[in-house]
């Protein structure tokens, strides 16, 4: 079963939940899973269809606005629904519904392996109708254009005429709510349908945005296996089709939706998406699933990570791996958005998470996707740059904290533009993938431009004083302290930032000279100006505590009182929801302890230090965060204590599986979907990607018999396996040196090592 | 001239200005200074009329709504307008208007020894009718709902029909900037008519705000001399009435509007109107001046400023204390607005800079106003223990940050709520109040129940560390720097606060133990809190650099890079119109020192400290605050440079009047105003009122011949002249120790004093 999500019977309350959870994607489209004949009228349902990027763009409201705070934002649209399938049974019409008449069998699957949903019922109306109604829908790898939905319907003890009404709906809405901080408000009609009409044998409606004038068109046909025939009809706002016919065998009728929008498809949606349909015409929904095997078989083979001894965690694992394959853009417009294409939470901004918790995944199982993720950052490096002049910086190019074309979409600036650690975060993404690919040509092309005017922002923001390199008034990714100098997380990521900036600006001085004065007279950069990267890595101030032998998160961190966690009752967590901030601001309590996420990502203090901050930081920490468990279950690993790790390993990788923050319905969170890989690669098998080579520790915890995975580096394909045994290793191409537990070894088809010091505590 | 404030000429560019400065009010009703006929269409102009504390409830917007962010805001309510006057001339109707025609003459007047404006015109009509029409005006202090405008037209050449047509006009609006955060946005519509018509002579508006629902009604009558009766008519939004005579010789024709409101006069507003029409039967517009005379002969003899050997200061410092008498409210329900009763900006909303910069020159001059204002405090005490609350604490009182009706109206905490220090102001000035009056039934009425929970609050707010009491993020009067720990201005105020809450508790522990005991009942208080209030007061930490031998303004503001001034265009001023906050928030820069304020309110550090204290933030101070300069200015004296303590008294002393900081079309700067009064009674003669009486150090400025004023204290008026020769004080009650140049000595009668090392440098 690890590789099929499914529920077999129909909990109303959880179907809310459960649309995130099905909801189906290929990184440019993405439709949430709803019931394809809809709901009772007051039924809490978010019907749901994205296109990565694709938004209007609203007024932010401040009461009081000061200079400088965005004036607009992005807002991620959802779009024409294409979902909508009736099912009208005899003359009388019964209309099939799973809130009337009686559910004999119910069963539901969403298959990992093969990339498509299914519903399965037997129902029988108020009238004693039964038949047998399978959905099933994929939304296309290989075609992005393309979302699919297959409808069975089989007779059981009815066998009398049956109407099928499909509509593709540009009556759209999307969701709000005005108390949750964590979901838009306001602003719920984005779209409005321009054009509606038939062509062909195929309905479209043609819809913009009010503000943004992006357009999409949806464009549909239904192919019947018995030859009944839909008759379209177009209204203003939706085209309705219906087919008709005598139920006396299984018939099997095809939605096929096709859709195009501006930013990828220019001008004339319609005619281009009517050419998808000619392209696509002759092949069948199996032709689909077939492709789409195809896609899944290449991406698993790569990627998959097997987990022996808990079939809940590998269910888990697999299910996180497919929705970041779902989310991940393709194109320089978009990227991962914080809950991907299931939802609108966060408001399909793209923030931080992307490059420190998504990015890695495809660095190390589908690097070639990963580098169209950080193209997309670059391509936002003229909006970065405005955002530094906004922020009053005369240089550099500063990251706007969400955004989805480029622009700062932050209305709350403390944990907003504050975190200029973003910034950082998107360069050390760029070494990390240069680091594992080795790859050039990209570092000239993108990653250069990208280190240099990240860099040069450090240097605006911060400043020497007595021999030390200072960042003020930032806020590092802990959003229960903002506005503080000297973070250490951001400090501690500025000065990799700085000292790469510097070092690949060396070595094109001696190697690629003609690269390097191409790229300062672009950038009107000044040698000095290296100098000044350097000096700055070099004296960036990172806060230790001699006493407590830990690095404070900031400058007077651990001078205030630590949160009464007695008598913080329960159900006042997340502590976000139920606080002001400056509460949360004045005490020790973290939602997530980025001193430890620093010491994970940079593995440069040393363990002592790690081990005391990590004990330290334990303690305040909530967790409210969806990205904190799994670092703490990486960083448990690294300290020695591998159950600890395994415990927070559990909260994270069922995390939306089984709603355990509540909030799934809004979206998955997908930053946490790649912390779960992250805390087996870099947490147990304890990877770290250094300029010295692969870095591993493996550990096995003791639930599990075995784990497996497979991860690309320089071309080459490295198979790990770890279980009592120790670990081995597998290469697939040149031979290669890594290091294993601290010993450097020449790595040629496959090698075995010890587990050093496992299950410590 | 120096109890005149005159404009001689018509500057069309000046006359929104100088609607605050004409401004005229009596603590309840404030109505700008605005012309009775109008102006073109597209002129810029904000008409208004208020009633303190009248308000209406508006929704805040955010962007990202946090918890226990304000949900609604009061906004003061622009209400009926009854300055309306219009003037027809002759049977062809040529209308009055100051910008068509010719303006053979003009002058404008505001006197403050006599409590009223006037307007006086000889004017040419564009056919050639030549006139003198002279507008007086009131708002009376005798008789609060009292606006009385009084019309005089008198023929040069023109000798036919004159048609006067008054309104009293319900459809108003608030007026509203969207870029500017010290001026309200949206919501401009607050008020809507309810019902109108006429009684007896008296036609009358009601009009309620939409959502607080307060009523407020206007009932005019018209009194013409020559017996000409007024035909009033009653429309859905307003009220008219014309009044048609021949002009032979001068008439004069009297504007007598009442209003009440739900504050003050409950229900049957109408009919209370009415009754107070009754009341004022008989009764002239002459007498009106007279009885406003009596009131402000009254107040200049306690309250007057003589300065010698600067007429343009003499005018300033009058106008300053004229205004302040107008804005102060006198029931529990109003205190003073930022801007008064003179305009719009800040909403109408009540800030700190009541108590610290307002309430002592009521204190010294008017105790029992004073007093009012104190109480305010006192009956908003229930809604500072629910913000306290909302802020999660567990007990005390915090104030809001910017209120009316008593809840938080700031919908930008770093530089609103967070200003902790409010309640701590509020303590202080509750502090000076009763060692300037000895008040005992005062004290033991509101003081103390004010203190206790004041100072309870602090023990929510900070906690004891390494033998410290620390107080950690909140956010100093200086906004350019926010939410910091241990902000000195904050520990310093706190600590008093604290001392004080114990010092009473003490002594009524001692001398009054049923009022503690019933108090203690009343607040739930344990003798523990006292113990504790005591202790955090005891150990309160309070910043010092050894090194510069300065208080810092908090923990880490030393360690800051300072802000490049050099490199800052002088059109950048203020910063916070041009920075985005977390610029600001990055350097060493102060839009008014906190840490200097602490030092002249407190009295207690070392000469050394404060006066190194003082240069060192000198260098980084903008001034950008109206509260500032004055501060400079006391401080400048306490420090031994006078000259300095001079210029920075001329910024403030004709803020307003030279309108030096732009914005004094939206209001008066109260604050700055009351900055004046100190910046002679607390800079020039060093005053400082402490629990062992009242602390001398008089100085004189080269540019003065002399100074003199009268202070109240503790039942007793002490008139202090300065001059060359040296400080005379002349005592009016029972003889009184006081410390003059550091020497206690016994008052009786007069005394003189020589001036110490005065004029240093």
């Amino acid at each position: 079963m690890s590789w099929t999500i499914s529920h077999q019977s129909l909990k109303n309350e959880d179907l809310l939940m459960q649309e995130s959870l099905y909801s189906l994607a290929n990184g440019y489209l993405g439709v949430r899973g709803n019931f394809e004949e809809g709901y009772p009228a007051d039924f809490d349902t978010i019907r749901g269809t994205y296109i990565n990027a694709f938004h209007d763009i609203v007024d932010v409201k401040y009461g009081e606005k000061l200079p400088a705070f965005p004036e607009t934002q992005q807002k991620l649209a959802n779009i024409i629904d294409a979902q909508g399938l009736d099912i009208f049974l005899g003359e009388d019409m019964e209309k099939f519904s799973l809130f009337t008449g009686e559910i004999l069998s119910y069963s539901r699957a969403l298959h990992l392996d093969k990339g498509y949903t299914e519903r399965a019922v037997r129902w029988r109306s108020p009238k004693g109708k039964v038949v047998d109604i399978l959905f099933r829908r994929l939304v296309s790898f290989r075609r992005k254009e393309l979302f699919a939905i297959q409808l069975t319907i089989r007779p059981v003890n009815f066998f009398g005429q049956v109407k099928i009404v499909g509509t593709v709906d540009g009556d759209v809405e999307n969701y709000v709510s005005e108390s949750d901080p964590r979901v838009g408000s306001g602003h719920n009609k984005l779209l409005q349908v321009i054009d509606s009409g038939i062509k062909e044998d195929v309905g479209f409606v043609l819809a913009e945005t009010k503000r943004s004038k992006l357009q999409t068109a949806c464009l549909t046909k239904y192919i019947a296996d018995n030859g009944a025939r839909a008759e379209q009809e177009a209204g203003t706002k939706r085209v309705t089709a219906s087919l008709t016919f005598p139920l006396n065998q299984a018939v099997t009728v095809e939605k096929r939706n096709v859709y195009t929008d501006t930013l990828r498809h220019g001008e004339d949606l319609v005619e281009k998406g009517l050419a998808i349909h000619r392209e696509l015409e002759g092949k069948t929904f199996s032709d689909f699933l077939t492709e789409q095997k195809a896609e899944l078989d290449e991406f698993w083979r790569d990627a998959d990570v097997r987990i022996d001894g808990d079939a809940k965690l590998q269910e888990g694992i697999r299910f996180n791996l497919f929705h970041l394959l779902q989310s991940a853009g393709r194109d320089p417009h978009s990227h991962i958005a914080a809950k991907g294409l299931s939802g609108e939470g966060y408001e399909g901004h793209y923030f931080w998470d992307t490059e420190i918790y998504m990015v890695p995944v495809f660095i190390l199982t589908k690097p070639e996707l990963a580098k169209k993720l950080l193209i997309y950052r670059h391509s936002k490096l003229d909006a970065a740059r405005e955002h530094a002049r906004n922020m009053g910086h005369k240089k550099g190019a500063l990251y706007p904290w969400r955004t989805i074309s480029g622009s700062e979409c932050s209305s709350y600036f403390p944990s907003g533009s504050a975190q200029y650690h973003i910034s950082a975060d998107i360069a050390y993404s760029y070494i990390q993938y240069y680091l594992a690919t080795g790859d050039e040509v990209f570092l000239a092309e993108y990653g250069g431009e990208v280190l240099f005017e990240t860099a040069r922002l450090w240097l605006e923001t911060g400043h020497f004083r007595d021999g030390q390199f200072r960042i003020d008034a930032v806020t590092g990714p802990d959003e229960y302290t903002c506005i503080v100098n000297n973070n250490y997380y951001t400090n501690a990521m500025a000065k990799y930032n700085l000292r790469w900036a510097a070092k690949i600006y060396d070595r094109w001085q001696r190697e690629k000279p003609e690269l390097l004065r191409s790229l300062k007279e672009k950038l009107s950069l000044a040698d000095e100006e290296k100098e000044l990267w350097q000096r700055a890595a070099e004296c960036m101030f990172l806060p230790y505590d001699e006493k407590l032998k830990i690095n404070p998160q900031d400058d007077t961190f651990l001078q205030k009182a630590v949160w009464d966690f007695a008598n913080t009752p329960g159900d006042h967590y997340p502590l976000l929801l139920h606080y002001h901030p400056l509460t949360l601001y004045r005490y020790q309590v973290c939602k997530q302890a980025d001193t430890v996420l620093a010491h994970f990502l940079l593995d440069e203090e040393d363990l002592e230090t790690m081990k005391n901050s990590y004990l330290y930081y334990e303690k305040i920490t909530t967790h409210d965060s969806s990205l904190s468990s799994c670092i703490f279950s990486i960083m448990g690993a690294k300290i020695g204590d591998v159950e600890k790790a395994y415990r927070y390993f559990v909260e994270t990788a069922r995390l939306d599986l089984d709603n355990t923050h509540g909030n799934t319905k809004d979206g998955l969170h997908l930053a946490n979907m790649g912390g779960t890989y992250m805390g087996i690669i870099f947490g147990f098998a304890g990877l770290r990607i250094k300029e010295s080579g692969l870095h591993f520790a493996p550990k096995l915890p003791d639930a599990w018999k075995h784990y497996r995975f497979t991860i690309q580096y320089r071309k080459r394909k490295i198979t790990v396996d770890v279980d009592e045994s120790g670990a081995q290793f597998q290469l697939e191409g040149d031979p290669l040196t890594i290091t294993v537990n601290g010993e450097s070894c020449l790595l040629e088809g496959k090698k075995s090592f010890p587990l050093l010091a496992a299950k410590s505590k």
